[in-house]
């Protein structure tokens, strides 16, 4: 297929990675993350996260926010989140499966949720008949390709602790916050008040793979049981932490995610220009979301497909790669153009 | 680390398979399993076990018996397995939680369980305060290196349907058993009766994935709805796809699991001339199970790590995999007679 | 405690309910269930809605709406219902916990949810990554007092049908509505497309005690393992099913429900001749729903306790029961008026 | 029905309980335990078992377990019982779906389980593969009908300290243990180191409700959303209440146990002088368990029904209550006796 603009996971896998995923295919090696490479792969994390972190690995992002969640919210708990939140519109019901608790859903407009809304959620407090929320759920960069800046993290954090609350993030593409805040993962995740975090791979060049961070390593106590409950924990171990170890070294997640940031910015760039179509969010990160006139759409998503976000709208959702190429984003921008005309002549 | 005996997950992936990832690395594929990688794997499984069959890719095996049990099996239900089964002893309690269910076991000298003890266990039937048995569930080969013969499965099968019950296999090693039998995969499982099945791939050298496959394709009906809430949908599904083509194809499962069964055959042959050892199980697949003297096991493992089954007994499993050498044999059994001449010495 | 308007589960029982517990508390009678009191019980229950209905007792509301929403919904499906709906705002996370399912919510001004709403919500249809909506719950009598026509059951019903959904009836206070409707329940439950339903006693003077109703006994087959499992089944069971039998005869049910109904059209009818406050809702069954200035809620509280169902508003919400006097109404509003009398003053 | 010796469940209710419910049923109370008997109902419990307790009404006894044990056992922990626990063979499956843990079960041949046995399964401590053992889980008294002494229970409970692990009881016939031991209940509960218990009403001539007692307090933080979220809490609460409020003053548990105690004892006495019949357990509470030639079984269920608990050994429980009167004994006795001779005459 050629390379589109549905999403980071219709594309590939990185080279480095497939090298890395190489390069420790030798011999035995301890199974259940009993191997050196784990050992090294949590190092890096450390390096990124700071010492005093806990990481565990597992497939998914839909199980990396479940499982992560589930240490902070018990089955009588709610957590609040955006309306556009993963965790809500994409995962099925595994939350309340897997914990038997509630999302409470914010709308959004620009994809993050604020202080105010959060607080005005809180509702019902130690009433028995009514689910507690518990934990605040935000996605980093977000569903709509925008990011938090750290002062926005740190007053929903401070929101969390003045009423007891737990801070999650889905950071299953946070590579590409990170580079479009030029901050280290540390400064807007733990240090800004984050207990539990999902770290994305997979949509930053990995075959599979995410992570679940904790700053609060008393939240990880129990959670090897628990991800074995969660039928997460992968025998040959070795072939997620290669990955991570690869992905966080040498600058390779920044790399990637740069990359992808800098051809959605590209892509914005040439749209902004087009008057037919129209920007409708901030594009901090690897994402564009643009309305196209309806009549074009079927013929511009057969030549690179992309997915249409909101049907009423015609708003479409651009999502960029490590892999996308320049020449990727001007035949799109070409072809969209060529129908524009093509519709304006009738 | 050396080549060891504990597992055959401690194996790294093979060749072809990690050539079959190569192979599919480039430009973009739909997700999710819409790909044509995936339509094909699964295509593949329908030569080996017929048209009509369903089949899914899940990541791991815990999951694949679960979510293939929770086809089956109502949370007031019970599932008869034997009292060494992978779902009894080694998956945490994932089938209680994602299930609701309970396992109700039968004790196993062999690895096996049979139609009398079986039927014994369908104990107060309709009788609404008591777990009601709804599915057996054998695991081929067993977790103690034996294999059911077709006629064992379908006397199973038989009082599976005269009680109204499911028949479940647990095939983590079901290539091993095939080998073993001599027999095309469809023989012992939906000929014989089996409802649903896991079919392995990590432990006959693939990197991750393991496959849900239904004989009766009413039961699969809804069951990419619980994949996906059970966290085991993956997104670059071409990953899990390719692997499964290639091992699917060119006999590769088949010479995987042949070169494992007749290393474990080699093992034995040599160890049976060992007179201060005694092989405890019918070396049928990929396992060896043999005492081993208390004195020697840390220096043994130390050569090549195996795990000690049963304490009391002093009882190894030496697991064998498609990349045990014959030279790692001859080492062990080398090793082996190495200790038991110093430690007779004094 | 005075007679208050706080809810109709601050009443006690019923004399006739208290006597007929009295007369089936002599000798021994065969335990959760198999009694003769039951079987005649749930003979009541045919007679009133059909002999095609299945029946089972449970302890309460939460359980009666649980269970019998488990037969319809899987884990991985959505119920659509009021953002008011008792299901989702007073019992806990019971749906998420006990069936893994979630609630998609419908704002609603008149405690009513409309097809064309209800349309709106079946979104996604079979996409594996967002939950399925498979029924619709209705209350009936709803939160907000009011009750829906049968022609707007039928309708919903008909949207149920042509999308494959099931309709589920919170019927806690059923009786309200049927007297409200002045029909027979079937009409506007089976004969209106309902499949399952709670039919309330506790609120209609029972002590403890509802029903599960189905009009598809497809969906009953495997209820009794249900309600054992959901911890609903009482052994002592014709303690339940004598209060039910005694409701259920000699038009008790309709008498309670109709006194409860009168004296909230009472209450409304006074309510209404004074100006400084207003009725906000249809008062269709037995709750008037009214704002009341704020200043004279806590000692109009005082008097005789109710809710205040809107804070912002200052909306109380004022519940008759079997055992509401017209003196308690009386002394109300009387004390209502000195109140707003008083403040006035100043 | 006659007065049968099927279970202390086929009684009715105590006429002094009886009339307690009568009592408190005139007026309105706070609904969902906020009412002056539910106060007084707790303070009672306090006086029997320490002013330092939590205690909890439920509906029946194995909500009052499940909900208890939820408090103890995580979902991936497993729950130590004998294999004739109530929670492991009358239950359902209702631990499993709601807790998600697993019960691992000890073979009794008295109802008990001893130390030795307890350590024996406590198995794979910290393996993330399996389930980890982390409650103990006595009957007292045991569905024998034998009960603990002291001693006993402090021995398991110092086994659950040494290991980490929670002491839990069900006692559901506590009250005909602690007339046979004759002692005050907290002497064998939380003095010995039970942590959570369910204490049971319906058995001992209540109508309904359970009580979960916690010992240690922080188990019970949470514990009132887990009661409503396990549709547990009783909205007209004072009915429960009143119930355990009569039950234990003025010596009536005492009185209604030590009745049917004595009924037992009298009938063991009366059948040990049978030489065709065989007393199997020890009487030490309210049940007698005994052989009986099957020939005979049906005649004498159909004079005073009981069931049959052992099939193949024809081993009947003849269960007694706070009702059975030693006629009732005695009619049973010579119907047995008139049985006998009659077969030895052929």
């Amino acid at each position: 297929m050629n390379h589109s603009f549905a999403s980071d996971n219709y594309s590939g896998v990185h080279p480095d990675i497939m090298e890395a995923l190489q390069q420790v295919n030798h011999g035995h090696a301890g199974s259940y993350g009993s191997d050196e490479y784990t050992a090294n792969a949590i190092q890096k994390f450390k390096e990124h996260f700071g010492e005093q972190i806990e990481v565990f690995f597992a497939y998914n992002g839909t199980a990396a926010n479940v499982l992560g969640l589930s240490t902070v919210a018990q089955s009588f708990n709610a957590i609040i989140c955006s309306d556009l939140a993963h965790i809500y519109v994409d995962e099925s019901t595994a939350p309340e499966k897997f914990i038997g608790s509630r999302q409470i859903t914010i709308p959004t407009t620009d994809g993050k949720i604020y202080p105010a809304d959060i607080e005005n959620k809180i509702q019902r407090v130690d009433d028995q008949h009514h689910p507690q929320a518990k934990v605040i759920s935000i996605s980093q960069s977000t569903e709509y390709g925008t990011v938090y800046t750290i002062d926005e993290i740190a007053a929903i954090a401070e929101v969390a602790k003045r009423h007891g609350l737990y801070l999650h993030m889905d950071g299953s593409r946070i590579s590409n916050a990170a580079v479009s805040l030029n901050k280290d993962f540390r400064t807007f995740t733990g240090d800004a008040g984050v207990d539990v975090m999902s770290f994305g791979g997979t949509k930053n060049g990995m075959m599979f793979g995410e992570a679940i961070v904790f700053f609060n390593p008393d939240l990880a106590r129990q959670f090897k049981f628990i991800r074995k409950q969660g039928m997460q924990l992968h025998s040959k171990m070795r072939f997620i932490s290669a990955q991570f170890h690869a992905l966080l070294s040498k600058d390779r997640w920044k790399k990637n995610a740069s990359h992808a940031n800098a051809m959605a910015k590209l892509m914005a760039d040439k749209l902004k220009r087009i008057p037919e179509v129209r920007i409708t969010q901030s594009v901090d990160a690897n994402g564009v979301f643009v309305t196209i006139p309806k009549a074009i759409v079927p013929a511009l998503q057969e030549e690179q497909f992309f997915y249409i976000w909101n049907e009423k709208l015609s708003e479409a959702r651009l999502m960029c790669s490590f892999d996308t190429k320049e020449e990727d984003v001007e035949r799109f921008v070409m072809k969209l153009k060529q129908l524009l005309t093509l519709t304006s002549e009738f």
